[in-house]
């Protein structure tokens, strides 16, 4: 039997080495700090996984990227947990269709990234502090596919308007929008613009701009996002990147209005 | 008979309705915002006009766009103040050649920019505050007729050497020079790189850099700019943008040193 | 009998007048920056010379470019003192291909620069406190051929990870590298790679990262650089610019650890 091999533990030889395209690991560390710092990968022989809750949590995020995900892969059961910065300076070093390696140094305690010519050894760290949260099941009541872009588009639009967007949808339209005290902003993508729409009431629910800002501008370009809303509910927002082989789990609380 | 329908007043359905191209509002802004930050525009159905003087009255300026600056023009009389920074806030949502539509909301003091599936709605500033100053009548000697591009050169190499800037014309040159204690810099343009000139005598007048700086980087590269200058006098420049459709009428006081 | 026109001395008269291309003049100006923000210029007939130290006394530069590094030159012996700081601001005034024309106005002591139709003059800096420092003559154990492309990736990759730089080479390779308390970092660039390699035994030293990050980032892309280095020794760097009109000998002191 295998055996989970806690990294840290005095048994057994952790083992995780793996080759990714610069612009995957770029993709999923850019989305990844929408949300932490610092982050605790969960390796298993099929892939790699992540849960993470920010320090406030308002927003959290499920990650599965399987092994078609990366150009070769090979590991044993492990957690690493990785400071997210240095990963960032990793990648300043790559173009994007360089390919980085990485491997565990067991002995002492480091992962190695190499680039070209280039090795960078990185401390893991104590993953025993950074706890999975546990991922709320929620049955929201519509679902909008809709590119990227536009809700790109629409942030740029609510920029110093409010520090909350709303979002709306019913079986004709989606639609962003920011209400001031003086000024107001709408986006409005009417159902033919839209990938799908599956809404059969009016659903509407406001969330705070900044959070909702940061994951959509890791968001790359021309990602088609499945977008599931309620009334006064968190929205899910779903998406897949690297060719669909890691897919990407977003849910934001509401701020709910008191009456 | 028409009569002028002040906004905010009491009676009658003020009405102004227009779509322009993002550049040419773009290139309007930015001329604005190089001496105030909110402006009144007077509408009326031929165009729109403004004046504005800058908060230590050393600059001044005289806008008026006919309706042909705009892709559709409809309005009755009434006057619209608006913050320039949000108006920035828009030309960052549309490309150059993106239509904007603007058209005012009557009943909630608002003006509505629509670019693409984007609304924006906007308070319209009471315009009690923002009176129009007295342009002078000014009959300066000399005439210039040279590229915004040279003088933008001109003010480049004046950079960190003094606060103020010289220009200086005689039959046979236009001059820009800037003189530090230790160090100086001088940009000539002989007659026959310049559009025209048309100077007997010389003269000769000193301005604040920072304003002068200001309004020139505000112009678009290319454009021929026509400077009337005289002895210790304002100076006045006179150009068109929007493919002429929009003049403007620059006037920037001297700084005359006592003896 | 010539004689030495010392510049401010009350005889004779100093004469200094030639043409440099922008990107020239360019590469030798950010080159001196690394490490004096004045410097005093050394002139013959035959070329320009000039030494200089760090305030710290850490680095030090020495650099001689002959007439073929200028469009025209004509020169009687004389000292120039310069602030850099202006140098690169004419240096904005003119694209890659411009020639800039350098001429001394010995009346009133300023160096006077022509770009297109802008003049621009310069004060002369007293160059009494300007002491060319003693370069000393070292005789270093081996000698590595590499691209400035090389140690410009060497040095991005050390970023945040250490404020030291350890050169080391052996008869195989050539390494850079940078050991923090947690995470380390190395370049290492194989004999084939290198443009030359003469090294029989190891060699290492260990450089301030800051100095060498300096120096490296101010060498146009695609220059070969002769590094001599030995062990706990001083490195000096080696290489040509401008057509290898310009020869720059830089000398960078080791941090030596304490056992």
């Amino acid at each position: 039997m295998a055996g989970t091999v806690q990294y840290g533990g005095s048994g057994g030889t952790p083992h995780f080495c793996a080759e990714i395209k610069s612009e995957t690991l770029k993709g999923l560390v850019n989305i990844i700090s929408a949300i932490v710092d610092e982050v605790k990968f969960t390796i298993t022989p099929e892939g790699m996984t992540l849960k993470a809750v920010d320090a406030a949590h308002v927003a959290m995020i499920e990650i599965n990227a399987d092994s078609g995900a990366f150009e070769s892969y090979s590991a044993e059961e492990c957690e690493i947990g990785l400071d997210l910065d240095k990963i960032k300076g990793v990648l300043k070093l790559a173009s994007g269709v360089d390919i980085i390696r990485m491997e565990q140094d067991a002995d002492k305690g480091r992962l190695i990234f190499r680039v070209g010519n280039i090795t960078r050894a990185m401390t893991i760290l104590d993953t025993s502090s950074l706890n999975d949260p546990k991922v709320p099941e929620l049955h929201l009541k519509s679902s909008i596919g809709i590119s990227v872009d536009e809700l790109k588009k629409g942030i740029s639009a609510a920029d110093a308007i409010s520090d909350h967007i709303t979002m709306r949808a019913d079986s004709e339209r989606f639609e962003l929008s920011c209400e001031g005290d003086t000024d107001s902003v709408t986006l409005r993508v009417d159902k033919s613009n839209l990938v799908s729409l599956d809404a059969d009431a009016e659903v509407c629910s406001m969330f705070p701009l900044d959070y909702f800002s940061n994951i959509v501008k890791a968001i790359p370009n021309g990602t088609v996002i499945n977008i599931e809303l309620d009334n006064d509910y968190p929205v899910k927002l779903l998406f897949g990147i690297a060719g669909q082989h890691v897919s990407v789990n977003y849910l934001l609380a509401p701020r709910i209005e008191s009456e």
